[in-house]
């Protein structure tokens, strides 16, 4: 039976029962602002803490940015070394983006030994497909062939506009074999503003089914994974 | 007169008085969580402890994983012998998957005496017809195809981004003859969730038109046939 | 003054002000699982005990199937002899479903001399044809054709996706002369369903235009036209 | 100045400030079941009674049934000789129900002296035009035209679907001068159900701005103007 | 600094703290029968009492059918002599609408001297446009161009359907300098119904910015800009 | 550590912990009439005041009317000297808007030394593309160039229309580093309107997540960050 790969989220992994199951592919979806890119730097920070070689795929954020982030957590990326392989990839190159995710990931993944990939957003990666049915054949491929590979993969994605339960193409909550909803919770009146996250699916196992409050400080996520909304 | 096909999950065979109608047409619908391939899991095992033989094509996981979801919940796969046919279908291979469905599997279910067919999901295969008019005209042909077949059959369903009461295509609720509607239920506010299931139609049969709360422990799922929600 | 046709659903019929009219076009919406076919069946049974001839066009589910349903609610099938003519369409096939409609349907209305003639349902029917405006077309000219037809014609119909008020195609709700509504109605909080019953129009005559919770019996439907919901 | 038209519905005329402007052109909107046609069949008698021309256009039912409707309503319509000008257009003949609106129709006003003219309902007119542009323009053409014409008109139309407060094409009510909007009201818990008609909208008058309950009987509408909802 | 026009409707002069800034565009946006065309009357009368010249366009209704308006109104529309210029603008003649807009109309403002124009309603002027990048170029380009003339604009829209805060096509509440929102605002239950009116927007102005019933009289409007709703 | 940028509205830049971070991106989305126009100006003349550069496109409004809004609001325009560059740029010559904010816009930052840019509002430019995936990757490159250049970009946006919570296109808030959401807010019974504002999202640091209340007041804004709604 697979082990746990801890997602290095306090309260998350404890709604996980432990963490990931090894070698399954997590979504993380939300609006704009809930910190989905946070979750998924966390999760690689995690990796690189206990030894593991980690691929970082930003679709959105510049690789320098991305590394001021995790300086301003506090994060020594300097001692990171081999350690975290951080690539941006341009969105709006449609044939190296198809290629460098569809061809040189499962390359990479195995020449560096990796076990934990992250894809941050997918939604950029989805958008690439202009047609609906092209790219639900598409993301099945992808996701077919990341089952392959010896690693733990996230993969995070906006919300479908006026829909804060689902991905912006209703897709990869279906593929993936954990789903993490992150929500913005204003209360009746909008006198207050909460962050809330859900574990809404994972495969084979056991998980927490509340709606739990969190919050980012600046150096870590802290999910009250014993206090109620409210 | 027909006898009952017990779905081997407790709580919910109360409700179906007995369980589904032998050779009838059963669709679990469902957003992502709320369940709908460990139900579809529970009646493929129902069947496999009585002895009887069992097909599960499935479009979205692999034959390895389920297999795994399988030992996870503590069921001795290895001993099912010849009883579980589990088959992968490859759902980006468009031609292949049509043919495998609608020629293949009629052969099968004769050559093996299934008399427990799983589709999991449908919703997968409805999406393989881009064009609206000819995936209605082939889901017809499909169901209709397998009213000949001596077989009890499941059919799984997202749902339609945006109504949680229907299925993704918005069809197989109506074709098929019973319908098991799962849900996910959040309280004002936020502050609990539950996973509840409805059985909203079954055709030639009496059954209950309570929502009940269920929940998925590791080893089975446990319909609160008693309980009310909140 | 034309008479009234008897519906045959207990308190339905008073809601009605005695029965449908003679030689009207009657149209019963709901979603899934409301019961449209055990209404229209129940139709065709009432049509049948009082000796008259009856037509039932099924467009989803098969003769044998239908004939095991009215055999499950206790009617003696066999007994019908020639009272009730059964017949399966298959909607796949357009032009077949089409010509036996639109030309053989009068022809063996007049041969038989039936007076009650049922559609179940007439949206799939109304799906065959894929432009909106040759389906409005169609439509209008085959209510137009029955009206010549001495008949009192059933047209059952599944709602719109998302508006449980309104026919699939949003049209035989204003071409019908009379509307019954089914519906699903659940309680706030989930914790109560219950089938509900409204006759929204009826021309040529006054109804009653309240919604009255129904229940569905192994052997006959009981409208509560004296209860009120909740 | 310009006089007033009675509409001959007791409680409505008293909420037009004694009834429709001479020459203007009145919308009445609503959903299935709401009475349109009643209405408007109220408006022709009315206009028969006091000795005036009546155009009678119906696109949906036949002249017998609505002289059936009559009939039924206790009205002497043998008695009307040539004061009503009642006609059948089939919605389905495009060229000739174009033509006849809107080349004919003017001549007949003329010939006939008919000061009360009524077309039920204008929305399958709007129909006949697929393109969205082309039906605007016809219908700015139409409304036009009328306004040459020495009569009141009447005009029906269905609601667009999932709103109860718009025309089906969202033209007509800011065409007319005139808007009277009737509605299902369905009370919390759907435990009641009521007509309401609202006069929304009349140019050159003061009118009543009130939602107001009416009821229809076999042989008249009462509109309660001094009573109030629920 | 420019002055205030004022826009001769009591109550609503206060909430814009004077009147409309001299030479702004402003946008009366509302459903049928909130009085938008009574408004832009107003607006134009109070021009013609201060001896200005005006200029009204209008797309919907006839000239003859404005000044009985009014006259209704007890205004002596003869006394008017050449301070009002009243002009009708068919919206069926594409041509000819587009060209009296953008190239006669500054050539009018010009030579009549004009300091108010209305264009009643300006959606009818847009929905000439089939293309909707091509009416949003198109209205771009009439706001500016009619920034270059030394008059004040009033411009009337219906709304969007479904959405009575917004344009029909959702742009001129963007382009105008001042929006004024007229609502029916219905109470729950449906017992009471209001007109109320909002100024949404002013740019280069404070302004009140809340929301105040008001009524439509046969000569005037009253804003009650000391009370409030309900 | 990159440095703070002061926003220069009270209230806002304690919720964003001090400002801006410097050469960040921060989109302002609302609806009409929130003033982001204003919080655009605002944060223009905090640069000027600090001898910053700023530089300042309006694709909206004429410089003679933004430089008359800012004399509105007390401020000496012409005191500015060349610390100000305020831009207007056609939205309806695409070309032409196209290269001066791709090719320009760059050079333009670099030989004036501008620390401040603004683009108001950015909905205009998205509009020009009408393919929506060319939209997509236009904007992509626009915001991957602006991150080469040294200064603080302010991007506005109108809302998608029914939806307040996001942009036109539903695509800034996702690419900008901090979003400032203007809302306004209508009590129940619209008996009070208020405006208040949410920074929904800041990257690379931490920032107030409660939604307060601002005023516009003719010489600044003020947010009452201490204050709560109703």
């Amino acid at each position: 039976m697979k082990g746990r790969v801890k997602f290095g989220v306090e309260g998350l992994d404890e709604m996980l029962l432990g963490g990931l199951l090894e070698r399954s592919i997590c979504a993380i979806v939300g609006t704009y602002g809930t910190g989905k890119t946070t979750f998924a730097l966390q999760f690689a920070y995690e990796g690189i803490k206990r030894g593991e070689k980690v691929i970082y795929i930003s679709l959105e954020e510049r690789e320098e940015l991305l590394r001021a982030t995790m300086a301003q957590k506090g994060w020594d990326t300097e001692g990171f070394g081999d350690r975290l392989y951080l690539l941006r990839l341009d969105p709006t190159d449609f044939n190296l983006a198809i290629s460098s995710i569809k061809s040189e990931l499962p390359a990479l993944i195995r020449s560096t030994g990796a076990s934990r990939v992250i894809i941050d957003p997918i939604s950029l990666f989805e958008g690439l497909f202009v047609d609906e049915s092209v790219r639900r054949q598409e993301m099945f491929a992808f996701i077919e062939m990341m089952r392959d590979e010896a690693c733990t993969l996230i993969i995070t994605s906006e919300t479908e506009t006026g829909n804060p339960d689902g991905s912006r193409y209703g897709l990869v909550e279906y593929l993936a074999d954990a789903v993490v909803l992150l929500r913005y919770i204003r209360s009746p009146g909008l006198t207050e503003v909460h962050l809330a996250l859900e574990v809404v699916k994972m495969r084979r196992s056991a998980h927490s089914r509340e709606i739990k409050p969190f919050e980012i400080f600046s150096d870590r996520i802290m999910v009250y994974s014993e206090a109620s909304l409210f």
